[in-house]
């Protein structure tokens, strides 16, 4: 394709324009990608990613999800926002991958921390998922426990791979090969990355002429059955904590609001955004504790919001860039937007 | 101002292009401009939206609010969400003047409901606000309960004047002008209007060039102060009830980021939408009733979404299009867009 | 009435069993009850929390807003959650008192803060309700916004008046007369006062025995026709943000059931908390700032629970013990519990 | 134990006082206890609880899913309160098996509907769970997909078995044994059902006497490390939408304080509430359908939330009279309730 137009955005991104711009973010990807018979094929995978290299459960970090719209089978939201705090990878897979993905990460955090569901309590893990059933025949449950730990055991601070790789591997997004897209962008001495998992749209809701400076492209868009669905994951170092977070995450919609979706009806549109700007210790004897937090009116809060809505924006766009045309099931082809 | 590039929008808009458009739908504008002592000047005013012409206490229709972002001061969503149902008029008007548009639509409704607070409970109102302090002395509590009663009682469903009118009189958008806007789609047999009153946002936030086919506007901006907020109308005679409405209303928020808003800190962003497909009675003998709705997996869903997103775009664009240049409180001039 | 069995509860009470062991917080009440023409009645009036004795928009505290039931009208509150900082008193009074009631405390507020809406925003004010119209002739519009400014100035740290007093003046609970009840819990080194406006249930729910020891009133109740509502106000020296504000406020609902409510469908049941330990100034020049805050897994957390479904519990008691036998509009007359 | 005290309710129970006396509710039990080594053991288990006995998937039901303390696992609400309906059986089990049985769910919901997944969209399926560590190896994830499929193909509308059994198998509730418990209650000409499955508090705050006419137990309790918490299921005949079901789901809050809970931190407390008087077709061509609902501010709709806290409160109370004394993991005993 043509040079992306970069005009449309104020911010500027960081050296990766990537997720691990935001310092200690790792992310993994694991890609599964071989026939069946009958012309069904496995084409799907996992994503991870990490707010951190130490242990996730002892050292938690601020979090929060955001619900755009509800027609998705993410877990992990519940404790996520009662207790605004995340103590495990974020895990990105398809729909019906979600039980054996969810039961990976916690053959891993097993592996780590013994004391979970021993001497201590239980872990909350999170897991999001799209359908990608038009090109992966998503009823064969190709997804095993391993291939999540070994998405999370992979994860690297390195730039991420994008496009139809991890979970991104038969997703379709405006009727194009989408997947995995990322960005990031400075805000205000801070760094705010988004990780894409693009799965949504018809091709004519695509407002390709504003990537492109006005010039459209022909590639040609499937019809897919489903509505589809996208995963936002927002990491930033600014000092955030769950009810500021929750307010950034929402900012995701702007951004994908840009790209041409309207949130459809069976699209489980969810942004799940983290600060690794403090270290919540799981146990600690002092009976309160306290962390720095960003003053609200202060106009860098702006700039926080105003980088949500770019990087989301430039990582769907970079999903759709990044995506090589791909092959599926039943010999369905999807192109890469060019 | 050249003409709008329309070709942005996919949908057809109604007769009047204008929420009035919905069929019963009335809208009222009282506007207050008087000059006080020391350059102060009274700049405002309310704007009444009726949801059809009959008993709006004994005829309640269905509604529901969402809040997009919550720096501001709406009051009446509590039992508009807890019941999913409008009984009173939208009025909007200065932040200031929430209580006297309040007590004045109280007295609107005792006038013709004589049970409410005698032989039957209470009633639920409804009223939006933004600040209006950059032009117009907001502390003076120049409306007046009166000034509500007449905005409510000389609504029409005539197109709605827009621009610095009603509650829009002293309103600043995008550094320009704002103020009351509205526009209107027609969607899969439907109707959906969508009224505005605007007053957010930066004058280079604002996307100039999509709506002038890249032709940059010489308006110069003002640096007010204040955040600023946007309140969102949106009526339709598709049979939706609360549930339904709450995702509809979700969508507003596409068509203000289109326009160049990230919901600013200091935003109180509310989108309120009301469906008159149905009426429900005060009181009925009945323990149970019924009424059709929309089946959301119907392609209709999505286009209702999708007028939602475009009926608001279009409605700021028009706010802007509409309004005067004005001159406010301490000699402060806003231009219009031009 | 014999004396109340404590043995129910596990906690003590502070000095005073009231909100005002919070240290700071001061409660004001102003009653009002005249004889108006045809058997008509003033019985109403308003009362003021403030959580500190300083200018409460320039150093603001932490707090949240809960909606139990929302069959109510209470305004504030969606700032209030966004930004999870209280600016303002809390008021209360009866339905239609809240737009004088608003006026007032904003006059209030501009006569101390003079750059409120002219070289600063706006304020975001908190009033709460229930209907009193079986005993006071509600449309009558008989609170005026002076009421509310000098319900504020008088309040005081003594201990509240409880009963028939301020906004609890016409109120009805489990057909007794109820109205304001305060009380107060010792949490792990913290204090958590709760004061309520009563106004619901009927005779027959009251869980009477649980509180005379298995000796039930000899009370008649009225038959009210009004489902009621109840407004819980709840403040701590605990260091709570929003979120954990949140989580205590919804302990309320447990005293509110255990006093024999099933938060009937007409009822606005609202719980507003707020923590005096940390003050946050309306503009500060650093991009952040930090506080203590409780760490939730420490056994204190679960006392503030547990305190404030007891301080609710008993207020709503006190609130019945303490309220005298009252006549009200259409020679209409309830009596205190006995 | 000695009769328990009825008089604390005022609705009666059904035929059966189960979740099954609502027509067309089964539930079925799988339960898992058998010795590991080193004095590890698997004591844990599935319920499941199925709607209709039709094709969940083909005909949906209202639902809703309320958190009231969301330090919990609970997987698809997320959905459920985007659509308001529930489209496969309701199961519980312990915290770390949710992802076997989600995997095994699927698998059942597949063998009945092969168009799921393949010819149209993904399921969302509802796997609740509580934490049973203290008598359970919950680390060995010792149930697999199988045990799901079973505990769905076994239900019966038979009066379901309570205490240790399915995954109430190795539940702990106010230091006692604890697990599965059902009531119901006739409420206006419908029937309101509830299991529960108990794991939460502690001895001291559970209300004894309440139920036993003034005399307490001897049972000793445990000192569970877990918060522990509740799973609640409210199924009824009466016609309510997503939103009705959420209003009288909330109402088991009530119940669950009635016990003596104060909702403590770690306790994942959520209720899921559904309807069967309307079944909604996975597809129609109707661009429209219609459902008869409840008139809220009809009496019944206070007699459904009664019945929803007097239901859950007994649930609970069952939950502990039915459980027999259990010996789990480490030797470790939880007396049952005399």
């Amino acid at each position: 394709m043509t040079e992306l137009n970069r005009n449309i955005w104020k911010l500027s991104p960081g050296d990766k324009n990537c997720i691990t711009d935001v310092p200690g973010v790792k992310v993994g990807h694991v890609t599964l990608d071989e026939p069946l018979e009958n012309g069904e094929r496995i084409c799907t995978g996992v994503t991870a990613i990490l707010p951190h290299p130490g242990n996730l459960f002892r050292q938690k970090v601020a979090g929060a999800g955001v619900v755009l719209n509800g027609f998705g089978k993410t877990t992990g939201l519940i404790q996520l926002n009662e207790l605004g705090l995340l103590e495990s990878p974020i895990m990105l897979t398809n729909t019906f991958a979600v039980p054996a993905v969810t039961e990976g990460t916690l053959r891993y955090l097993f592996s780590r921390t013994p004391e979970i569901g021993d001497t201590t309590g239980t872990v909350n893990t999170v897991t999001g998922e799209c359908n990608d059933s038009y090109l992966n025949t998503i009823r064969h449950f190709a997804v095993k426990p391993d291939h999540a730990v070994k998405a999370i055991e992979e994860a690297s601070d390195e730039p991420s791979a994008e496009g139809a790789v991890g979970a991104g591997r038969g997703m379709v997004c405006f009727g194009m090969k989408g997947g995995i897209g990322t960005a990031s962008r400075l805000a205000g001495g801070y760094t705010v990355g988004v990780l894409v998992l693009s799965n949504f749209g018809k091709k004519e809701e695509f407002q390709d002429e504003r990537y492109k400076g006005g010039r459209y492209s022909g590639t040609e868009g499937v019809n897919a059955e489903s509505d589809g669905s996208i995963m936002i994951i927002l990491a930033s170092d600014a000092p955030l904590d769950h009810r500021r977070l929750t307010r950034v995450a929402r900012r995701c919609a702007i951004g994908l609001g840009r790209t041409g979706s309207h949130m459809s009806h069976g699209s489980g549109d969810i942004a799940i955004a983290f600060s690794t700007a403090c270290r919540y210790p799981h146990q600690l004897e002092a009976q309160t504790f306290s962390c720095d937090l960003i003053r609200e009116e202060q106009p860098v809060m702006h700039t926080l919001f105003q980088a949500a809505a770019e990087a989301t924006e430039e990582a769907i766009v970079r999903s759709l860039m990044k995506a090589e045309t791909t092959t599926g099931r039943k010999g369905r082809t999807v192109q890469g937007w060019s």
